[in-house]
This record gives C-alpha cells, structure tokens and sequence, in this order.
C-alpha cells in the first residue's frame, strides 16, 4: 500500500491565471459556459491528471465478461480539513471501500461537487489536488464530473459525491447475508480513530495526543484476503464499518443473514487514544466511523489464513479476530466484556456525530 | 416511448409510519442508524423498487465484455416542482441522457441523498417516488443510493446526484471529438422549453401559455438512430443541449473537434411561447436549457435516413436538420440569419438562469 496521502494545505494549493483574479467560486462556475471550462481546465484537470475527459458526458471504460459493481457515496463533512486528511481523500476511499466490500477491484470514480458561491478557490484546490493523489495513490482514475453552485448560505462551503465502479472477479460471492453460524468476525485494525480526529478540530478540544483519521483504500487488502484461501467463496461478508461504526456494520450483518453475532470485547481494537476520548465526549468507541477499516466474516476454516494475508499489508497490520457468528438470537449483535457479562449491542437511533462523512 | 412520467405532487405522496410521526427529516436520517434504515424501508425502497439492494455498499450487476460508460450529475435546480416535471425525474433523465450521448444503454442508476434538517417527508416522499416512476418507465433500475442530512441552512432542501452505467454497443464510436466538415447538424425537437418552465414557476410570470419541461430520457431515440444507419460509426456526435443550451453543446463540439458550425436560425425549432417569453424576459433560447432534446452530428449520407428514425418516435417527432460542419473557422458557431447576415454565437461566460438542473 502507499503511505496514506499527506491531506494538501490551502495555503500549499497556488491558484492559476484565470481563477486567480476572482479568487472565489461565483455562480457562474457552475454555468456550463466559459467559467466551468476554466475551472475544469485550470483547477480540476491539473489535480485529477489525464484520466478525465471533460468535453465528454461520461467516460468510456474497458470492462471483461463478467459482473461490476457500482457504488455512491455523498461528503458532508464538516470541518472540510481535519487532522490527517480532508473531504477529499474522504471521499475517494469511502467510495473504493464501498467497492471493496463487494470485492470488486475498482475502475473508475466520479467526482460530483456542490459549490457555495463564495467559497475560496485555493479550498476547492487543495481539496481536488488531494482527491487526484488519493486516487492517483490508489491506482485508480478520477473519470469524469460535475459542478453546481448554489447561491451564498446554499450550501457549507462544498460537498462532494463520488460514484464508482470496479470489477468483481469471477467466483467471489461476498454479501452480509452470506454470514453464517461459525463464521469468524475479522476486523482490520484499530476501531474509532477518523470519528475522534474530527471531533477534535470540531470541538476544539486537545486530547493530549492527536489523533489522525484512518482514512485508506482498501481494495488491495480485500484482493490480498481473497487470494489467500483456496476458494474465494470462503470470505463470506465485508463491510466497511462508516456510519455508526463497528456496532451498526455487525448488526446490519446479523439482519441481513438472520444469524448473531457475538464480539469479545476485550479483543476488540481500541487505541488508548480513542477510548480517552470518547470517555470524556460520553461517546461508545464501538459506535465511532471509521473510514479506513474493514470488518470480515470468514468461514472457520480458511480465518487464519485470512488473518495472515491481512496482517502482511500495513493497512491490515492490527488485523484480530474479533468475535464469531453464531446461531442464536438471530439480529443480534452481543458483546461480552473480560469479566464475562454479556450485554447486547444496539445501533444509535440516529447518530452520536453528525457530518462525520 | 413511455408517456413523459407526471410528477408526483407532495399532496398524493402518504407518508408511512413510523416516518409519519416526524413529518420532517431530521440530522439521524441521516447517520446510518435506526432511523436511515426506517427512511430507506418506508420511503425510499417503496419509491424505487426492488431493484435497490440497500444493505450492500454497492450494487452487483452483469455486463459483457467491451466498453461501459459512466457518468454523474449533480441537481440542484429551484424550485423543486415545476410544470411538467420536478427534480426527481429531472435526475434520472439527465443523467441517462449524458450515457445516451456515448451511445450507450444504461442498465443501473445510483441515487445520492443532501437533505436539509427540516425538509418535509411528504416532498422528499414525491420527489422519491417520481424518481422511481421516472427509471421504470425508461426500463432502468436505481441499484444502490445514499442519504446524507445536513443542518437546517446547510443546504436547501434537498440536492440529488444521480451517476449511472450504461453499455456501450461494439462499433459504436460517438465523440465529440468526431465531428468533421460536412456532417449535417441535427436537433431532436423544440429548444427552451425546460428553461422557460424552471423560469415561469420561479419568477412567478404568466405566459399565457404554461410552458412545460421538455425532460425526458433519450437513450432509446439514440438505439434507433443507431439502428437506422448501416455502420454506427455513421453517427459522429451527441450532445444533450442543457445548461447553456443548443449554443455551448455546437461550441464544446466545435472546440473538441476543431472544426465551425453553421446553424441556420430559421431552421432551429423554438416554439412561440419559449420565444415570447424568452423576449420578455431578456434571454436567447438558443442558451436555455434543455432535458429532453439530442443534437447530433452525423455524416450527411446517413442523416435523412437517421432523421426518418427520430421522426418515427414521439421524442423525436420534430427533429430536423439545423446546419453543417465546416473546414473554416474552427472553434467558432456561425449563426445565418433568415436574411442571409451571419453572427457569431458566443457561449455566455457563466449561466443566464442559475439552478436550472
């Protein structure tokens, strides 16, 4: 894997001749007339390179025989930087992820922004220059676009949505309702880490250590997983534990395939960073997004071999089993603490952070 | 061609329990947990159809081998609701209508979600279920989707993003780029009508006549042009004329192709209500939006027998031959005027009508 993308500053991001005389986005930008094409030429083309082609209503891409999938993902997150990335390299691992769980290798991204009128020019730069090299790191192309602006207090300063599609390989066959009793629950590595680095910009609130986002791809740990068993069809599910955190990707796992799921939490990953943290903001850890983990469920057999492949790979490095899938109370999710009480997990009603993502 | 869908009306849209309890969205709707479940169960999936698969990341889907498009758009167009249409069926159609202009059939359409805190169940329940109303008569599924709620005034009311993947058929070759001198310049029917609607309803103007949007999906007007011609190849250029109207879609294609454009205006069909309205109002129809209308730049050997296939379906009833491509002034749009004298059509430097999709 690449080292994760080094989020690019404002200040770092030098805006070109013509953008420079205005300095900040104005309605017409999202016009279709001559100012569009300046900001495409001069602002999106340099930071997402020869992959996109923007005098054309949608890209071309070669695909086999086969089976692709097909994802989207809008970013609201506020702030738009925070320690260890931004709403760009954000956006561009939360929608290879996405890809990642169907097991497909991905082929292509769209990038789709809503503008505020007004909004900094070297903002918007700094944001699309780090969305260029997470893809570029990532090894896939940012293939075609789209930009609106919406008047001044429209919009927060900008929101991206980003589609995507990759390849399935032939005889993968990875959905949650796939999991079933047996199973062992994998996760990738430390739980709660991108929640807490955006609550600490946003609250303003120093923890004593910062705490970095985990954003990353994770389309080649995922390939690396399902080449290390015999049969592909053994990694039964993957989800990418966002939203609502560990917690919400095991339940929507125990409902889709009417199975528990029992976790031992002593097992589970939790850096003494985050725990801190979310004791003192009244946060569950096991409830925090994550955009740079995975959480797999793996026949029995073939999980040790899994374990291994992941822990190969830096962004698996911190891989543990963390639980396993089990036949009672079916639609559950139950934790069982290192003095052996059991307590079942429930999702948040709504959510403990809003504009994580 | 499927009757252009009616736009459902807030009022006809009956709102579910347990969603009815709060009438509104709030931030929770969108934060991956109980209640986005409750908003997918009971608004959207009923909208769209089982085609929605929503407890997956992504969407699995068949293709043979060759070439996909892929494409995004984003739509923010005020008001919501507007005569003949409302953002719902907009967002399928447009974005179906940029996979047609690279000749290909879509087979899935992905649905991004921005709500506003406090956006009304009953709008996000109509626009939703025009949406669905608007793919299943175009024959096209919306496989996966995504909600995010942001606060009240951090976005106006609702935004949608709509990418899709359409298949591109062997030996279809349809570019901008592809345009040379001698190609004939064909519209699909009536120009502004879209523009003129968003217009009416926003500034409150009588007409006299209520001018009602032209949108509408195109992807089966292109197969049968397509059809009609003895090498698909035969088919240069499409281009959907929407922001900037008929104007910026010759000029992109002038520019990529490095070629000029001859339109004969005498020839361009705008109805008399776009052009009183456009007088009135101060616009040029010839750079008014338009969501349902295909200009194409096909070798003048095939275009009689290409405009006989458009002629022969309802949404290409009143196409016809506007111009020629030409060796001379490249880059440029030439306009003859029915009294012989020439103009050059200039693309406007940012938007005459801002959120007009």
């Amino acid at each position: 894997m690449p080292e994760p993308p080094v989020a690019i500053d404002p200040a770092d991001w030098v805006c070109p001749l013509p953008l420079r005389e205005t300095g900040r986005i104005v309605l017409g930008h999202g016009g279709g007339g001559v100012l569009t094409e300046e900001l495409i030429e001069n602002l999106f083309l340099p930071a997402f390179g020869t992959g996109a082609r923007p005098a054309r209503d949608s890209a071309v891409l070669d695909v086999p025989a086969g089976r692709i999938a097909l994802t989207t993902d809008s970013y609201v997150v506020q702030p738009l930087f925070f320690p260890g990335g931004n709403i760009g390299d954000l956006a561009v691992h939360g929608t290879i992820n996405d890809l990642a769980c169907s097991g497909a290798m991905p082929i292509g991204l769209t990038a789709g922004f809503i503008l505020e009128e007004g909004l900094e020019l070297d903002v918007l730069g700094a944001v699309a220059q780090t969305m260029g090299k997470a893809a570029a790191d990532a090894g896939v192309d940012i293939v075609t676009g789209d930009t609106k602006v919406v008047g001044k207090g429209g919009a927060e300063q900008l929101f991206i949505n980003t589609a995507g599609v990759g390849v399935v390989p032939a005889g993968v066959e990875i959905g949650p309702e796939r999991a079933r009793p047996g199973d062992h629950v994998i996760v990738s590595g430390n739980i709660g880490e991108h929640g807490v680095a955006i609550l600490s910009v946003r609250e303003g609130i120093d923890f004593g250590t910062v705490v970095t986002t985990d954003s990353a791809p994770l389309h080649h740990l995922v390939a690396a997983m399902l080449a290390a068993v015999p049969d592909t069809a053994a990694v039964h599910t993957l989800r990418d534990p966002t939203r609502g955190g560990l917690v919400a990707a095991a339940v929507e796992i125990a409902r889709s395939a009417a199975v528990g799921i029992e976790l031992d939490e002593a097992r589970i990953p939790v850096p003494g960073t985050v725990s801190s943290a979310c004791s003192f903001l009244g946060l569950d850890p096991l409830q925090v997004a994550n955009e740079g983990k995975m959480v797999a469920v793996v026949d029995p057999a073939h999980s040790a071999a899994v374990l291994d492949a992941m822990r190969a790979r830096p962004e698996g490095a911190g891989a543990t089993i963390i639980g396993r899938v089990v036949a009672e109370h079916p639609g559950m999710v139950v934790g069982r603490t290192a003095f052996g009480t059991r307590r079942v997990m429930e999702r948040e009603l709504g959510e403990q952070l809003p504009r994580i993502c």
